[in-house]
């Protein structure tokens, strides 16, 4: 097919599946051509075929070296992320990267300065800015409606915790987890995050204190513009996925609520009851993904700044540093404390 | 206490015994003087002493000989209404009766010719025009904001259904239910109903089938102003008492949800719950029998206008004949079709 | 691509072409090999092209005749409904038809008699019983968690009135636009109506009276099981397409609101204020649509019963029948009433 | 009138005449004998008259010498209460109290040690525990529904800040506006605060700056059972009153949505708006005022435990010391670094 945006994909694990199928299905200018994934497998095989994606392969310098490929998306472990962002820059493909970038504010301000040389786009996967809901309040808070902001509310809760396995690599719940809502409270606030306090708590899984983490924690953001937030977290809430943001300023508040499969209330003598919210990030953010990857082609298609650049990815790394900081020595933390290397 | 309006109440069950307590804690300008009750007993002499009521009688006509008293409270049987209405009358008191004031056509014009002749005023209890909620649509359509009322719906469903021994004497679902509506519907579409098609069942209890009743029924209304309504009624809601008023019109709808107990809703396993309906009208509308009297006071103190005249109880009663026409005979019946003796 | 269903669709209008990419992007199983439509146009050409359709013909006979294909989408105008229906059933092709089946039902008693002599499948686009808030009513309803249903409450608005070129040609409110709340109305009462009585006014354009129809309307019906239902449909809702079914049972209600493009609450000065409905029926629809060609072809693969009959088309037919019979007589009409030829 | 607890109320402003007339209409088995205020005017007089008080005075003494009165409710400024409360209980009478009791934990001691020396009771004025929404959470947490409670999230906003000359000498925010969450946290947390972390900010009036005060404030609380607590305050939401409370645990969550004056929904082309909450705590606690005197006469009546002890009044004296100690020096701090003289 001519004219197609030719897409290489690095990490074919869930993720990377739902970018290809999305891509497939929903961005007619891009062509998925190669999947790459250093454990290829049948099952990988059969997938990609299913999709008529014609090649794969378990080496990603293949996709670097294809000269009809110009995007890739980086959907592989992140300790691969910022090795790849710089691979893929020198090969001048643009890139889509899943977050976080990387661990490590140094790993990420090289693999940032690659991308510079390059000139290339690259987009980081906070996909919660495309969720209808947040964008919604986005575009409320940015058309002046509420006035200036003043006060931040977010509330992040997962329905059950990851496996201890994954807590003990993922950086822990201010890198893995909160770090969405670090993305969605600079982008809503519409400023940067000058000074984080941060308290945690085990009191969901003990496990999770053994692997040195917290499964429960409240963090209180200052921002350059003089707005404040609060953001809570907790690994498990029974009653699923808990996604809300408020925006509070001068003009007034904005808020989002929950997402719920119907809109059915079922009276009866046991109360008045609706469905429980979207149970996790599949369903609560399936179109969101869609929206990410559009916009990313968009973005490059007319040559448009990424509306989450790596900047975003290595500022909301830095809050997450803070906040881990601010944990560990029960204090408020400056974000100028965070060495940039 | 001099310059208060002093009144009688005839009638100290329920509901006269709600209007006495509300004259008494929320009507500073009122003084309740007698309480008269054909059946008296100790414990109403003990409840009125309680509520710092001087007399009790067994005769009503004490209250009417009394000059002091200008104001009468009817809340006695249905069938005595009509004739304490028009002794009142005679004996120049201003008039509150209870709804309905009489199953018959020919004794409710009786009862509003001596009133027309002694030119007190009565306000007929149609309660429902005072709760806030319905209060709040009502001035929605007035004020034009809704535009031209076109669709006006309304839901009316019990808890659980009277004795089989009322509904034998109350003239039936239409008339000691869905009459509330009727009032309703006329008071939200700001005219009168000239048709009436009404469609009946008996799907909560046989009995009430015996009873030559139904316990289920769906109206539909036509309004001179062209505007149609459908109201259903269920003598029956599991989850509680179910009064819901929606107002459709060329500028929009207003609709007015039910009333809880509290607004917290209950996140868990089981779904996210809310408190069922308040449970009945005694809690319902609570303040709406406060509010109907604090205005009958209102009109008496300051010589303006009832809110709820004797012609509205006429006109809704005549509704209600209608409807019980039009189920006997299974067809759509105009309201001119009921004789007016 | 072996083994995939082959699938002609005729009638490239809005609704063909919606389904034809439904089934391209979402029904990995099928395969659209053809596309028919009376009037091609260079620009459905395109689109064909576009999605890989390979095919495109003025002449649906050509679908009829192609032995790969075993799937016939009938999209085109109502009137050629029944005779495409009839050829598709003597080719043996399985039938997807649009709704109505056709305005009389003599022509639709003649096709289903195809159909049947054929022995092929045949779902007619009752597209609303796929949707996610009536399917959860439905699942209440059907698992008994709300009892025996009693009242079956429909709402069912339009954002404004359609050409009145199409009012004339339509069938009239009563077959284009409440046929689907009858259809509504059995799916969720799970019993046939018995009968009707409609109510209707002219109270949104006065050229839709001119056009011999109504824009406004209340229904009530009656079901084999004993249980009613009311219907009421404007064709101008100033505030967006308004959706909502109610069924209220022995055990509970189940109560379905609109959808909305998001869940954002702005609270300012001016109140606190949520998004309107989804704007039409292609907004609030869109996962039905999918839904719906999903279960259809799903029936197939497995020789399952289709979930919207031929029968269900016809008897939503009938009803909508004796409605306008009904409000052209201005008395209720029996189901029995509707000459079967 | 024999048999009843005889009242005197030391202070008529707007809070002392709230509670006398919620004692005439409301607690039948009370009386109000006398109102005292040192700066007594005609107004009060009459206001008292009206109410059917008996004897009005400038000299509170008068009150502690009667021996008819058996309790006091002292409503008069923060300064005087400490020192009415050691007088009051020295004359054995029980005492509600207004909250602050004091802004010195100093006075606070003093006062409680008068109080437990006398074995009176004394209930603190803190009202919203009495509010419809809020206990109904505290009854889900209580009974175990919502499991162990891990976070408890308060907002409270006022409509607009009180006059700088009242920011001058209340104490501040923490003090005079947040020391209400304070309480309502412990009330729900059903668990004492040992760390507070504040945070303010002045974003909506100079002035209050000026005035050596925050207007805008976010509070991360540590509660001794181990959950985290976050508090927002602000003292202008331009759409009202803005009050709940939301406690998150380990079986799930209960939140209270603010109070409106409707239900009603109105859909129009702006959107589907509903009312702003209540405008300010007269309207939102109206019952809560009723309730908690009611309460307190229970527990005098019945001899029972108040249920806002003098001790909740000093522990929400010291969090509120805290919180401001923390502001000042941008960290966290231990309830323990309080001194308790």
């Amino acid at each position: 097919m001519k004219g197609k945006i030719s897409v290489g994909i690095i990490g074919a694990g869930r993720i990377g599946k739902i970018h290809a199928s999305n891509i497939v299905y929903f961005i007619p200018e891009a062509k998925v051509v190669t999947v790459a994934d250093v454990n290829m497998t049948p099952e990988i095989e059969t997938w990609a075929k299913g999709l008529g994606i014609a090649q794969v392969t378990k080496n990603p310098d293949e996709i670097f070296a294809d000269p009809e490929i110009s995007v890739v998306l980086i959907c592989s472990s992140t300790d691969t992320h910022a090795d790849l962002i710089i691979k893929a820059a020198k090969a001048k493909k643009n890139i889509f990267c899943e977050k976080p970038v990387d661990l490590t504010v140094k790993k990420v301000v090289a693999a940032l300065k690659a991308v510079k040389e390059s000139g290339v786009k690259v987009q980081v996967g906070f996909n919660r800015r495309f969720d209808h809901n947040f964008a919604r309040v986005h575009d409320l808070v940015k058309s002046g409606t509420i006035g200036d902001p003043q006060i931040i509310k977010i509330t992040s809760r997962d329905p059950a915790p990851p496996p201890i396995s994954y807590v003990a690599v993922s950086g822990g719940l201010f890198l893995d987890m909160m770090i969405h809502d670090f993305d969605m409270a600079r982008f809503q606030a519409g400023s940067e995050v000058v000074e984080v306090y941060a308290k945690g708590a085990c009191l969901v899984d003990p496990a999770i204190g053994k692997a040195g983490d917290v499964d429960t924690a409240i963090v209180t953001l200052t921002f350059a513009n003089g707005a404040l937030g609060t953001i809570d977290n907790s690994r498990k809430a029974v009653y699923g996925y808990d996604q809300r943001v408020e925006v509070f300023g001068s003009k007034g508040a904005a808020a989002a609520e929950n997402d719920a499969p119907s809109t059915v209330k079922l009276s009866s003598e046991a109360g008045v009851c609706s469905d429980k919210p979207l149970h996790f990030f599949l369903e609560r953010y399936k179109d969101a993904y869609i929206n990410e990857v559009r916009a990313f082609f968009d973005a490059i298609a007319h040559d448009k700044e990424v509306q989450v650049s790596g900047e975003d990815g290595l500022r909301n790394l830095i809050v997450g540093l803070a906040a881990k900081k601010s944990l560990a020595e029960g204090r408020p933390v400056k974000i100028s404390e965070v060495p940039l290397e």
